[in-house]
Order: structure tokens, then C-alpha cells, then sequence
């Protein structure tokens, strides 16, 4: 699985445009194949910084997207933040449910 | 790296009381070794689905806090949600950046 993870600050009196083109480009990216899931957060303690996570079952999907217009409205979205954006790709090798806090405490016996 | 991410949908009324504990969680594990970020949100679309994430820098630092009274307080949480939580730990194998954008799209040429 790889994942996208989009940190963000939005300028003053703009999140909820920004929040609003995010969720409008959530609505196509949802219906792309390979796409697992797309979620929108805003930091508990600053409405205004906006996380925007998507994650694909492979890295071909995601480089497919990456040369879309999906992309291009996202680098527009990074290019109204109002700091320098984190915009993170990271490759995840296994992913371990609530069964890992279990199987932990046991070694610990 | 190895990632933590709780996401639960708080109980009517109830996410204040929900966001104050995970807060006041994450400043004791934010002096914990190892921690590389700890972070709270809440979905856009809905302020009572919360996300809290906690990234480590290796398994083992994460596995002396699952034993620790942190993860204990994590699972009282965990019971006081609305619906089961989704509770996945993620073996993060590689991380890229911005550059990554670039590096698929000049493969496209």
C-alpha cells in the first residue's frame, strides 16, 4: 500500500475554500482504480491546518494519478497554503490491527 | 517508521471530553524517545471522527509503550467510542517528498 499525505496550512479566511476544493477533488479521486481511501482532517487544535491523506493499492496507480489533472489541482491547492505544505509519499510494508496490541503484552509474560 | 492511527467517532456530546484526554495523552508521549510526531485531528466532514496518529521510529520504542499506562489510557478511549475504532499500526518502509512528483512526471517524458 502506499500512502499521500498532504499537510497544510490555509491563509486566514481560507480554509473553507480550500477545504471545499479538496473535498470536490475527493469526490473524482474516489471513483479511480486502485484508490483504498481518501480522507479530509483539520488539526483538533487549528481548523486551519488541513491534512488530506489518500492511499493506493500500488505505486502504479498513484504515478498514473500523479501525471493527471487530479495532481495539478492538487500542486494548485499547495500553492495557495499559506507556509510551504508537507507532502508526504510513504510506502507501507504491513499495516497490524488491534490483534498487535495483544500479541505485544504477551511477549512481555 | 512505524506509524499508530486510531480513528473513532465519538459519542454525542462527548468529543471535547474525547479530544481533552488524547491531548492531554500526547504531551506525555511527545517526551517519550523515539516519538518522531504525535498529531490530533478531526474529519472535515465531521467533527466527531477524530484521528489521532502517533509515528515512532522504531517497533520497539512503539512496543515499550503498548505496555506502558499511555496505551491502557489509548484503550479506555478506544471503549468510549460510539462505534468499534479502527486501530491500525503500519510498517512504514520508505518516505519521499515533493520530489517524487517530479521524478514520475519526468518518466512520462
Amino acid at each position: 500500500m502506499i500512502q499521500v499525505c498532504l499537510s497544510l496550512l490555509a491563509k486566514p479566511n481560507d480554509t473553507a475554500a480550500r477545504i471545499e476544493t479538496l473535498q470536490s477533488l475527493m469526490l473524482r479521486v474516489e471513483a479511480e482504480p486502485g484508490l483504498l481511501a481518501c480522507r479530509l482532517y483539520v488539526r483538533a487544535d487549528n481548523p486551519d491546518a488541513i491534512c488530506y491523506v489518500e492511499e493506493w493499492q500500488t505505486p502504479d496507480e498513484l504515478n498514473q494519478q500523479i501525471r493527471s489533472s487530479h495532481y495539478a489541482q492538487l500542486i494548485s491547492v499547495m500553492e495557495e497554503a499559506a507556509e510551504p505544505p508537507d507532502f508526504r509519499v510513504s510506502w507501507v510494508s504491513d499495516v497490524k490491527g488491534l490483534e498487535y496490541l495483544s500479541a505485544v503484552k504477551e511477549t512481555e509474560r
